[in-house]
């Protein structure tokens, strides 16, 4: 059997857009049965907190444009931010990692992560991963 | 013959700077004889609409440096984002894709598109192409 | 004896909380002994100038957070831009690119530069190695 093709995607953004593009990303590649590591740091990290992806904004750039996304996508059905996360988890094909340095820089323990966290992990074990797939990312 | 070199770029923004990343990094490759493939999703997919490109700004946290920038460029007889886009298809090197999902989140449609853009395309495509690329890299 | 394994980073953000994701992943990476090469461009080529990494400012979106982020990052000690820069300099493991059409672009002279710099460059420079490294990322 070969060997599966590798996604390694550092989520560094925290922001709507960077997100859903990120998220179409892992679970489209998941989908192809691609491996799929997703590494969250800084405002990535962030929105891994409980609730925090349902409140996820557009960047400044775009504020604006803000209520005419949003409704745009319930009109289409479009899955949420957290619901394509954990699409891509059930396909099994998914490794979610959140990124420690950051996690003590903003003060997030644990606990308060939302479950579908795998690994919590420096960029040692990222930079492994990496290294050995065939398309490296950075959002 | 070796096989030519492959590059596999999302273009994700579309404010001036991170245009000009892009499309220096893709008309770059292409002169170098790689194989290119620009993939515009989001920000960057709404900037291929027809007189879009002439429009780019600066985002929030740069825009005090516009009016500077702009200025610069033309001094420097620096060609536009439209003339690079322009230049780097005729070599033959470049494939052009605009993101489906996209087009349909922000409701545009295939006839106010550029006239370069070669394929509309899900992720699934693109994820393909930069499986086995040499360089895959999002802007 | 294996050949290192090779990191090939855009680094085209100016920003405290890019900059520390660049940084972090190129010293992590040389300390791993990879082989490590940073191209700075557009707003990362002007962090370069003398004085700059000590100025550096959160993006527009997440701006509120400066202050905080700058507190917590001194009570924990955390390296500073520069000394991260300088220390991954020191394992021999690290090449620094300035980009030259950007210093164009932005009246950026050599010896205003940080003396860390190895190079000045174009983008056909960059991607020669790119095309050939483990990871290619942009951040």
């Amino acid at each position: 059997m070969p060997e599966k093709k590798k996604l390694a995607l550092i989520v560094h953004s925290g922001t709507i857009d960077k997100l859903y593009c990120a998220f179409i990303l892992g679970s489209t590649s998941a989908a192809m049965d691609m491996e799929v590591h997703l590494y969250f740091t800084f405002w990535g990290l962030t929105m891994l907190k409980k609730g925090a992806l349902e409140q996820a904004e557009l960047p400044a750039t775009y504020k604006q444009y803000e209520e005419m996304l949003k409704t745009k996508l319930k009109e289409m059905k479009y899955p949420t931010l957290y619901d394509l996360l954990k699409r891509m988890k059930a396909t099994g094909n998914v490794t979610i990692y959140a990124c420690s340095p950051t996690m003590e820089m903003f003060g997030v323990t644990k606990d308060t992560l939302i479950p579908e966290v795998d690994q919590i992990a420096g960029a040692t074990a990222f930079l492994d991963i990496a290294a050995d797939a065939d398309i490296s990312l950075l959002v």
